[in-house]
């Protein structure tokens, strides 16, 4: 016999973290509801409108990122909507919204390594730096191909300055920030942004793509229903310059 | 140059459905930003407090759906969380939130010949069953392996009716129950309750499996990294009891 | 307790239809292999021949399609090998192999009504398109965006024809080919030959995608090698040239 | 302007790795041409034989495997025969097939290490093992919850010692198993097998996974081909023994 504390089933009866979901159903926000299924417990009301703005930070970023890209491709190819809603969260991975688990991850270790040596905030950030450089690495969650201040940071930022919850790991990349600014300029993107959200939140860093995730698929619904009402199966949807360079013309 | 309306990335900008994302963000809850994505317009306050309340009701059912037992088994052979959580959605299938689509087609296509015709409520579904029924089909929506009397059916219709979003679709889903509870009960689950209202709110039916798809996401995130936390890889999840009927033992 | 015919596990023994496992390893080739899994039966010689064949002439068509392209894109996000492949097997769609499923359905359906009727081929294939010209659909398997003399097709049917496995389906198919000649010429495409080869070979057409699948899967495992060791994360692989045609900015 | 050395494809004429297609189609068995694909040169007869061997080592083992079970009940959902089939591939994970890539990494390294200090093989396996040990990491690839000699793996390498393919991996692997049975015995499974082989092939461990997606693909078609034939929708597969242990049922 295994556990799980999710949910309970039984006839007439839908139990999830304790709650009914006819309780919760149309009483609590949807994305309240995902901070009850992840953490076990329900947010108060500043986590609860923090929450609810980080997953619709992630909703979309045009046509022109792996997930909706893919998930476009596939849904021209003649499928269930779920199926390429699916082809694009695969394409959530390391380099695609990978950032805000990478990110977190080495905010929530350097915040403690900070708490334990009462070292600065500016001192953290230059001896991360220093670290990560070390190792051949760059922080994740620092700078973007098209914006030079990502909007959707500054708003995220205010609000959780509003709410109340900035703490260490927000400050943290901040000084990180201004650590990169004294040389060139390396903005914080949305992914750093939410990385450094969820650590003053206290979520584990492993459920760093799980925001991006459920946002993004928001946005991927929109864009596979787009493809399949409005656009000709299979059409060529972008010109890939690809140069064959293989081995030239031979006999088997 | 192929067209999209559903965003435009600019540096620094980035416009959804003609809303700048940073005033979306903390200002419209997700659920109605999900609205927005594949209406084109904002909800108004009803149509909001519904569809949040349509994908909280898809969110999980405990362990045993083929969505959620998908991720679960594909999050314990050790992959990324997206990859569990995508697989779980490509079980949403036409038999696992299939029958929203299927339901709210059949629904649209015969709320549309009652108005031609000037028949009454019962006059169509006893019309739509014994048209089912020649074509050897069932009417989606109906019935529960577990549940009686499906309590987020009971909840759905209950919010539908107060926030005034209840007409024909729904009443004609009804009927068709009541039909049904003439011979033997057959009561209307959460895929059927589904179905008619997002019928009522002038979705297009192939939308259908995008709103238990974006809920389900919720609930997929948290078995998976439940199962990823606190559980062994490739444990024995459950019991198979197959037996082997193939042809006895042979040389090639 | 419920029956699968297709292997049986036990200590130290290894059952796949009816032999044991280290027989088949390196004396019964793979794609032999797989005829056995999904017939039940070894091929003979010919069909042995026939069925390699078919699945190598799926391998792969450059980086334009969408399984190939979908693929790519999702190894460029950072994913594992395994997560890109899905992704671009997740392509293999109504309109991307999906022609071998249908033509093979419309062909073993029309060959089954030859036979009933005594029809001629030349009579047969001008009802079945007529037939479907009634239903405003187009027989799947024919003409092609790139080839006018489909290379596969031509060495697919020699074969067939030299292993004498050439019966009503191909000539059925080879009438609509003659048939489309006398307007304006619609070659058989390798979906088509494909499509019509298996129904010669008896095999369901519901399988019909599965040929394509995995060869595809081969050629699949290539291009995402190559992307995850020879370019760099998230590149932009293709210009899309898509314009917003969305509302126009305005406040929430 | 990016390159591929995959194919190139031109009206009427395709080019994979620098052959024709149409040439490769029947005249090259299917492994084979994978083997072409990921290597960029045709096999010679041995490793011809080998390759195919270590494909077919991979097709199935029965319905409880990660990749089967998700395969299945994605299928039961009701969806097209690819998308359940990815869903398995999806499950190639890390404990999944993944000792393929991870004992090929590790042997591959330790066959440098061996060379460069011109240790024995037992030296080299023992420093091997304390050195996982230290790291507090397993050797992948040896022991299997059911079997304790695999069948597959005796047979493969006995293929590999006929067909002159055994070198330093392979000794490395069986030096390792003889230093296990020095206390507990823990055999060689076929995923330590392929490891070993492929390493003594030559072949990038990173392409690890491959070769069992590639065996395992067959494997799946079979088996989901059989769940939409035989089997009901939705049915249930397996007992799952589940206990909720969440929290006590409350008000919101």
């Amino acid at each position: 016999m295994w556990k799980t504390s999710v949910s309970k089933v039984e006839p007439n009866h839908i139990i999830t973290r304790g709650y009914r979901q006819e309780d919760l159903i149309g009483n609590v926000p949807f994305t309240h509801v995902f901070f009850l299924l992840v953490k076990g417990r329900m947010p108060d009301e500043k986590e609860a409108r923090m929450i609810d703005a980080l997953i619709t930070s992630s909703i979309d970023h045009g046509v022109t990122p792996p997930s909706t890209h893919a998930s476009r491709i596939v849904a021209s190819a003649g499928v269930p909507l779920p199926t390429a809603v699916a082809a694009g969260i695969l394409a959530v991975g390391d380099v695609h919204g990978g950032a805000i688990e990478q990110g977190a991850k080495i905010l929530q270790e350097w915040v403690r390594l900070m708490h334990d040596n009462k070292w600065s905030f500016e001192q953290t950030a230059q001896k991360l730096l220093e670290a990560l450089k070390k190792e051949g690495k760059r922080m994740p969650g620092f700078g973007h191909r098209i914006h030079t201040k990502d909007p959707r940071t500054k708003r995220l930022f205010e609000l959780a300055a509003k709410l109340k919850i900035t703490k260490d790991h927000i400050k943290l990349t901040l000084a990180i920030e201004a650590r990169f600014a004294e040389k060139k300029p390396l903005p914080i993107n949305v992914d750093g942004a939410i990385a450094a959200i969820i650590s003053d939140m206290e979520f584990d860093w492993r459920l760093g793509k799980a925001f991006f995730l459920l946002g993004r698929a928001a946005g991927l619904i929109a864009h596979v229903y787009e493809e399949m009402t409005t656009q000709k199966p299979m059409r060529r949807m972008c010109t890939q310059e690809a140069e064959y360079d293989g081995p030239w013309e031979r006999e088997i």
